[in-house]
């Protein structure tokens, strides 16, 4: 199962109508390894080393624009038929490439608008680009404007389709499983990086396409990082661990957290974790298409209040999710969005302090009647 | 095993001679998941999700700079023991972290130079560098000059200590028992992600922290990839398929590039297969410490058009290796530096046209008396 290709030739179409209601020529946006997500969901082209760009014009075909490198890469997996070449993209390690054709942006752009003039070019994704190609895309649009247009492609990805929901609930479910792998093979004595491999290969061996994060498997009181990775430390009995992984599936991401013990859990642990579960019980309950996300927070900031543990916040308790693991929109003490049908979260409770922290996460859809959940095992005081 | 916290600082010590020699205030460097070789080098923090940067004045203690998340993470890793947070490396979904004390580039900068002025700024990564960063350190620079010096940690990265090559050797034994794995495991019938598993797996197993990258099952026509990723596609019997995969182990990458077929290898793909072997052979012959590397790359064009197989090049046959499977120097045509003692290489032999490509890969490390092979075996046709 992967998104259709009409699906692609809609979002496309979308953008098209966005830049000529707001009277831009061309829109463009950048991505790399690790940040993929509007590469993705344009085109299906995930880059490897390399970076890309797609440039739509408000009336025509898109274009795909690669390195010197990846043209059979991306001939293979585009949905965009024109594809380009710029040195600009080129890997860091910076090749020279002597003696190859490449093609320059202001050749792209003349392609692109038909030899039309370029005025107003919206660039989405500013917060990514490399330098590089925004001064290659800058010294091409000359005396033109470049207009920082973000939300064109954040607004339409946060809106997820039937397919999308498919992909995600099937890419969490394989996170599930490779949480199962790690409880069925995880033993004391094992460096942390040797059980995120129990989890790696779960993903692989369900088609997962690959990992969506560097799975954290955070013993003793490194379970207090919000952003970690597997170390070479051993795991011992009856101390915390954090365990967050997700994989890429049909090209979305998912992630689920939950904490666990070899043996018995410490007793101010238990407490933390029973903790985290009423919290996220608290938001899972809240969200609803026409709530107001501010709402969510204050809900869950309220339980967090009244539980003693404040001390333990680091941030808001849902972030976006779809392409990647993490997305717009954060849910914060700030944020004024409505919440709607087919905007997809993942419920996400850390909670850390000096000593010790835990991440219980799943990935829902929203929707009128409440939180459509895509994992939902495991919620419970975990001692193997 | 791992670097040792004096070579760290002797890395530090250098950059800041560099700086003093000539009349820089301050070095900063940037890095982000794909990204993270300097960081690493400098730090040994690579980060996730969100950016980072690293600050070094010419006289006094450097800052690492990480985002709003990632301090427990950063402490727990990193050996430049001053951390610093800017909201300019969140990540790309953007949480505006109400309430949430960050510093600003100003507040660091003037940290780090005693309230000195800022006059001379180098920026090393100008390749890789996000916009947001590189606006926000440009903000506070203000009359003040950026000055490109990539070369600076390109070059001292360049010279591998012997440390640093103990853990490359160990790192491509790493990838080449993966690539054993696969051949044990391997059967028709499965889709290339499930073969890709068996190799991360077997990574994870030997206690790598990572991938170097997605590895490369690339069966069929998509064997003609030079950068590519394992797919749903289904592998048959008789048909080519192109084996690539390395793994991060002591902060080092490894790659190793086999050719290989389930049942018989075609003819003309076998006679692809010993030009590749050969010029593999041809390349190794020839490096040492003192030849210049434009000559290394006439051998290799010389063999290959003896071949009569030159429309299948791409891309000279080495490029350095390190933190980064991928790291310069490239070695082409143009390449007018001499090779020295401690630099180290991928032989990386692709050769590919519109139906069929491979890969031999080997990583290497630059002697006096020839080059130190980190792994050999399986140069061979082999048909399981």
């Amino acid at each position: 199962m992967e998104i259709p290709a009409e699906e692609y030739q809609n979002r496309i179409t979308k953008i098209q109508e966005i830049l000529k209601e707001r009277g831009l020529d061309v829109l463009i946006t950048f991505g790399s390894e690790s940040e993929p997500q509007n590469l993705i969901y344009l085109s299906n082209y995930w880059p490897a080393f390399e970076t890309a760009s797609v440039i739509i014009p408000a009336y025509g075909d898109p274009i795909l624009v690669v390195g010197p490198e990846t043209m059979t890469f991306a001939l293979d997996y585009s949905k965009i038929k024109k594809i380009r070449q710029v040195i600009e993209h080129r890997e860091s390690s910076e090749p020279n490439y002597p003696g190859v054709r490449l093609s320059t942006f202001q050749e792209i752009f003349d392609e692109v608008l038909n030899g039309k003039p370029l005025r107003r070019l919206a660039f989405s994704g500013l917060s990514i680009v490399s330098l590089p190609v925004y001064e290659g895309v800058k010294k091409t649009v000359g005396i033109g404007e470049i207009i920082k247009a973000d939300d064109i492609l954040i607004n339409l990805r946060m809106r997820k389709s039937e397919n999308e929901v498919i992909l995600m609930r099937k890419s969490a479910e394989i996170a599930m499983k490779s949480f199962e792998a790690v409880l069925n093979n995880i033993h004391t004595g094992t460096e942390e990086v040797e059980v995120a491999g129990y989890a790696v290969g779960e993903m692989f061996r369900n088609k997962a396409e690959n990992i969506a994060y560097t799975p954290y498997i955070l013993s003793g009181t490194r379970t207090n990082q919000a952003i970690g990775r597997a170390s070479h430390r051993t795991i011992n009995r009856n101390e915390p661990i954090q365990f967050s992984c997700g994989c890429r599936y049909g090209n979305y991401s998912s992630s689920i957290g939950r904490p666990f013990c070899i043996g018995k859990m410490p007793d101010e642990y238990k407490k933390l974790v029973k903790i985290g579960m009423e919290l996220q019980k608290v938001v899972l309950g809240t969200l609803k298409a026409g709530i107001t996300a501010s709402d969510v927070f204050r809900k869950y900031w309220e339980q967090l209040g009244s539980s003693g543990y404040s001390r333990f916040f680091l941030y808001g308790p849902c972030h976006g999710t779809g392409i990647m693991e993490c997305e717009h929109p954060f849910l914060e003490a700030d944020s004024d969005y409505v919440l709607f049908d087919g905007l997809a979260f993942q419920v996400d409770i850390f909670l850390g302090d000096s000593n010790y922290g835990l991440r219980f996460e799943d990935g829902v859809v929203v929707r009128e009647e409440g939180a459509e959940e895509f994992t939902t095992a495991y919620r419970e005081i975990i001692e193997i």
